[in-house]
Formats: structure tokens, C-alpha cells, sequence
């Protein structure tokens, strides 16, 4: 029952702990940015492999004032298996495909301005590519600004079950993808924990932000 | 003359407490975010429904720096109540409007860049729809991103009685609408309490933002 | 020698370290906000008028850092009274002329991004006017948003004296304007203490915001 | 082996203290505005000269989070001195190169989205200029707002030997130089100690950022 965290060895719940205050931590700073605004954005870290359990964050609350005690102990199927009356995300079920699908340990999903707008204005052509930035050398795997990272955009939906299998098929597609966005809806990355997959959100964000002002200035230039 | 709250009965004035302790920390965190600068803005919510009692942030005063305090008693006729030299809000016959026309239990009214903007860039059309965005869920009753959201914006006025009037048709004519913009002035939004008034508020400040800043790179890519 | 303070009576000194604590406390504010980055910005506040003895903040300090102790009171020729080693802001000969002509008991310089911006767009219009947002109600004397606000533009300079000069003409030529702007290089604006420059500069500065973001989406539909 | 701090005599280990203290406050800082998200950003101190000791941030931390235990003393060969087992940023051959070329005490490195924008827009050019703002006098030996000052933006490069040696020769090209811009890729700036260096960081930011919106409502006015 036992699992290492930094060469020690913890009880599950003494994990439990320690993830969610990690997940609090994350959600207050993510909500200062703008990410999380309007109770939106929802976060998860694997506590146990199997079987598989998760922390998850709550339904419906301010990322604000979010604090560990509040975060959700989930089984695959999303029930709480915790002692919490509290209701899950609606979209742990995303969460819980793209963990089985990566083997991810930690997915966060941020609701932004940037992340919005990009996700609309590249709509039609199914994502964009982000290339020759030095950020992206902080995704994971990569070593170089020359890598080209495709960024897939999915259409929104309200039916979860039918959105995990779509996300469950982008991943397979593009094995290489450390993000997507959805449709007017926001971004999803992740990460072995929670340490990286902030990691990747924040690099994603910036690089969405960057690409956007660019085009601004670049097509004046053209004018 | 006790009133439930979270289950536990408490008094009028332990409510008005409680109530005017979230009403100066709304007010802090939205001035740090710059929708209330210059001590623009005002926060009201319902301490009792009969007779109408409410807590309201006083005229002229640094919403960076609002403590419970300075929170003021209010009657429905903006009458202070409370043991306060202070004045009341000039806009307190708008909130008291509100209050009425939609049952609402708080009003929120914040100056933001985007909400004066796109006021601005949307008067001529008497308000703006707002369609097809995840965020929209955040807005109570709203349980898909396909809902059609319109933001009324009326003309602004300096006779608060009669502003209060023309708010009172809108919100009877829009009986859907979880917020309104007076043009150049700024938004108005509510909800069952501050928690709800303060997600409302988020979310059609978000999505001013989304929308202001699509627009830009759109027009962009048609050149 | 003593004042009055909220009706009690305070020595000199009391009433500089008050100021002194506020000075330092609304320059960290201006800083964290980006108005004051790369130790620009300078503040001063009136200790005593006769003889006129201010509190000023020093040259050349990081604003985000800046304390209460670090404040120096100088004479109405910029020399320094107090027992610090520090200089006194190069731009203080500007605070004293605006502190002489209007009879402002504190100036606020800020150096924005939006400030620099419009102080560099409409440099050939020697000014800009500023109508019809509700904001401008924050001005002191200003009753309606209809009011018409000209924010004159001056050549930047550095000979301090003869910008001081230039200053004080065109104060006395635009006798109701509560702010002005210096060419690529910032905002001046005062009041009556300092709550009220602070006010000021947060009105002015959120104006110039909105104008500039305004236009640039007005153009956008224009095309 | 003491050196002076403020006309106090310190240790070489005292200096190394204060110094990793400034380099955590400076870059958690740099992180809450934006520019160093995605654990990206470096910073550097000298600590001796002779022979060169360095404080220099780890590589791949959250600069969020960074604390003074965190930070690396290393020697001109960037080898790890101090008894820690990280790794130093992969960039301190780039640190070490301005170091010796300017003989500067500080040097700091941000990943903004406007030097990100600018340095992308300008690449062609090899470099941009910036001139006529306040804001220049907050360089080192820069007196007036009319100085003009090149800052050049060189290819970027994961061969950071190579980059170090393309460093050494801009800096030698372009003597007067207070800060240098890697294409897509970001900032970097140096002074005489850590604060000229953060200062010299602000300015320049604030620089890049106020171009950047002129030119965007400038190219619209001429629509």
C-alpha cells in the first residue's frame, strides 16, 4: 500500500495529504492568473496506481479559496471514495482517460483568456503548431526550440463519456502531444506529477499568449 | 428574526458580520484585479428580507482597502440604519431594484477595462450576445456551453431613480439575463448570494475579455 | 506648529511619519501594479505649508521595496531637512510647482504602459480629451459623466526648472485639469492629500486604458 | 577573501547569504508578473572574482517557489561548488561570458511575453532601438530621454558554447549595450550588483511592452 515519494516511503494517506495540498496550492495561484476564474478549471493527481484512486478537486467551488481539506478522494469511475458530501468535477472522467492513456500522474485544466481565444480562432483547422520557441524546450522529452509541438483542438461537448473517448483518440493520434485545448472551452495538459504538469500548463500558456500577440503585431506589419 | 445559514440559526447581526466580512474581501480582490479603481464599484447583499435590510459598501471609499467595518445597514430606501456616519452607495437604488426585480440575495457592480470597452463598441446595438463558450455554464441555470447569453447595456444616467426604472423594464424584459452594462460605466451582475454574485461577475468579465480580444485577431486574419 | 488630522491636533512630525508610512505604502501599490518599475515614479505629500515642508520620496530606490523610513522631507527649494544621506527625487522641483499653483497637498507621478502609449499617439495634439465615462465622476468636482476632461501633453525635458515653468503655464492655462501627461514619459496628477492623488491617478490611468484598448477594436470594425 | 558590503567587511560565505536571498526574492518576483513561467528564467551573482565564484539559480525549478537554499555557488567553469546536488542552469556559460565581457556583478534572464513578441518581430533587423523615452535613464550612464539605445537580438542556439562565443562578440560590437534579446527566446540584462541589474530588467520590459502597443495603435491610426 506503501508508494516512494523523494526516497521515503509513505502511507497512502500520508500521499493523500500531501497531494492536495499541492492541488490547493496550484488552484489559488492558477485563479490569481485568471486561469480559473468563475469556479471553472479543474485538477487531479494519482494517489494510487491500483487501483486506481485520484485527488480531485471539487465541483462548482472558487479556485480562490480552494484549500486542501476540500479535495476529493475518486475511484476510476469517479465516485468519491473519500468522506466528503462534495461532488466531483464533471470532468473527472476526462482526468481519468488521460491518465490511463498517458500514464500521467497529475491533469490540469485552466480556463484562460489566451487558451479561449487561440482555441476559436484555430478551430477549423483541428489545432496549431507552436515551433521554434525556446519554452518548449520544458515539455517534457523535449531538448531543442526546433521541435514542433501540435497543439489538437476538439470540438465542446457536454456528453463527458463520448468527450474521454474523443480525447482518448486524439491521444492515440498524436502521441506526442503534451496538451489540448477544447473548443472555446480551455486547455488540458498533465504531467508525471503535479510539479510537471504546472510545469506544462504555465510553458503552453505562455507560448499561446506569445503566439497571439504576435500574429496582432505581425499582420499590422503587413497592412 | 433569525435566519438559517449553513444549516445553523443565526441572528440578524451575526449574519450582517459574517456578510460584511465577505463583502470587503470581494471588494479587496476585485480591486487588486483593477474592476474597482479610483473607489469605483459597490457590493451590496441581502441581511434580511422583512423588512429589506441590507449590507452596502459606503461612497467614496478605497475598495483596496475595505474592511468589514465600513460596511453600512441600509433600509430599502437607502436610509443608513446602522450606527455610521458614512453614506451609502449613490448606485444603492440600483442595487435595491435588483434585489427586487430578480430575488437576488447580492449585486455586485465592478468598472473593468474590457466591460467600459466593449460597452462602448456594442451600445448602439442595446447589448451583446454571448454564445458557445464553456463559462456560460458557470451561470446559474445555464447546463450547456450552446446557451445564448444577453448582456443588456443601457444608457448611463446621473438620476439614479430613473436609471433604477430602466433597469427594472430590462430585467423584466430579460428575464433571463444574469447581468447588464451601463454604457461607458460599467457591469452589473447578481445572484442567490455573494458566492453566486461573485461567479456571475467572473464569468461575464471573462468572457468581455474573450470576446474583446477575438475580435481583435479575427478582424486580423479577414485583412 | 501643530495640524489638524481627523480632528486631532498632531505635531509635525507625527503627521510625517503618517505620511510618510502612506507614501511608502501607495508607491509598493503602484509598483506591484507595473506603473513604477525600474525605480520610476516619484510621490510627495504636504507636511506643513508655512514654510512649505514636504515629504518626498528619494531618487532612484525600487518602489516595489520602498519604506516609510526611506521618505526625506525637503524645504519648497528641493533641499533635504531630514536627516537622511539620500537625494531627493531630480523631479521635485515639478511636485513643488504643482503643489504652489494648485494648492494640492500631494502629487502622484506614475510611469504606466498606457500612459507612455497615449502620451506618445496624441503628442502632436498637445493633449487629449477624455468624455462621457462615469469614471471621470471620481474627479474632484466633477459631478456627471458628461463631463469633458483635457489631459494637456508636454514635451518631456531635463532641465528641471524650466519644465517646472512650463508646468506651471499650463496649469494655469487648463485651470480645471486634474492631471497631465509628459511626452514618453508619464503621468503627473495630485489632490487635495494623499487618498485623493491616489484616486486620481487610478481614474486617469484606468481612462487611458480603456481609450487606448477602445481604439484599437474601433479601428478593427472600421476596416 | 572578505569583500565590502555597505562599508561592512563580510565573509565570502556571509556575501553568498545575502546574495542567494536577493537572487529568490528577485526571481519569485519575476515569476508573479509573468516572466519566468514554466520554471524558465536564470539568474547570477558574483560572489569573489578572484578566482570567479558565482551564485547561480538551479536548473528546471519552479522560480515560483525558489528559495535562498536552492540557489548554486560555481566556478567560472560552472561547476558546482557548493555542497548541492543539483544542476546549474544550462545557461550559465551565457551568465559567465557577460560577466567577464562587462565585468558585471548581476545577470538576470526572463522569458516575457513581450520580449518573446519583440524579439520576433525585430529578428530580420538583427536588433531594434528604442529611444526618446523617460524611461532610458534608468540605464546605467544614460542622462538624458533622448539617448538611443541598440538592443541587439542574436539566433538562438542549444549549443551554449557557441551561443557564449556569439554573445562575446555583440557585446564588443556594441559597447554601450545594457541588455541583449535571443530570438524567441527572451531577455537578458546585467549591472554593476543585483539591483542595477533588476532595474536595468524592469526598464527594459517596460520598454519592449510600451513599443510593442504604440506600434499596434499606431499602424491603426494610419488605416
Amino acid at each position: 500500500m506503501g508508494g516512494g515519494f523523494g526516497g521515503i516511503f509513505l502511507s497512502m494517506s500520508d500521499r493523500f495529504i500531501q497531494i492536495a495540498a499541492s492541488i490547493a496550492s496550484i488552484a489559488r495561484g492558477f485563479q490569481v492568473r485568471g486561469w480559473a476564474l468563475g469556479t471553472s478549471g479543474n485538477l487531479s493527481a494519482v494517489v494510487e496506481r491500483e487501483p486506481l484512486t485520484l485527488a480531485m478537486s471539487p465541483s462548482g467551488v472558487d479556485k480562490g479559496d480552494l484549500t486542501a481539506e476540500q479535495i476529493l478522494m475518486i475511484d476510476e469511475h469517479a465516485a468519491v471514495i473519500s468522506d466528503h458530501h462534495a461532488k466531483p468535477s464533471d470532468e473527472s472522467p476526462l482526468h481519468i482517460r488521460i491518465i490511463k492513456e498517458r500514464g500521467a500522474g497529475a491533469v490540469l485544466h485552466t480556463h484562460s483568456i489566451w487558451n479561449t481565444v487561440l482555441s476559436d480562432i484555430h478551430a477549423a483547422d483541428g489545432g496549431l503548431s507552436i515551433e521554434g520557441y525556446e519554452m518548449l524546450k520544458g515539455l517534457e522529452g523535449v531538448s531543442t526550440h526546433e521541435h514542433c509541438e501540435w497543439l489538437p483542438i476538439l470540438e465542446n461537448s457536454q456528453d463527458m463519456l463520448a468527450l474521454a473517448d474523443r480525447i482518448g483518440d486524439t491521444l492515440r493520434k498524436h502521441k506526442d502531444a503534451h496538451a489540448l485545448l477544447l473548443h472555446r472551452h480551455g486547455l488540458y495538459s498533465w504531467g508525471r506529477d503535479l510539479a510537471q504538469a504546472k510545469r506544462h500548463v504555465e510553458i503552453v500558456e505562455f507560448l499561446l499568449e506569445a503566439l497571439g500577440r504576435t500574429r496582432l503585431i505581425s499582420q499590422q506589419r503587413k497592412v
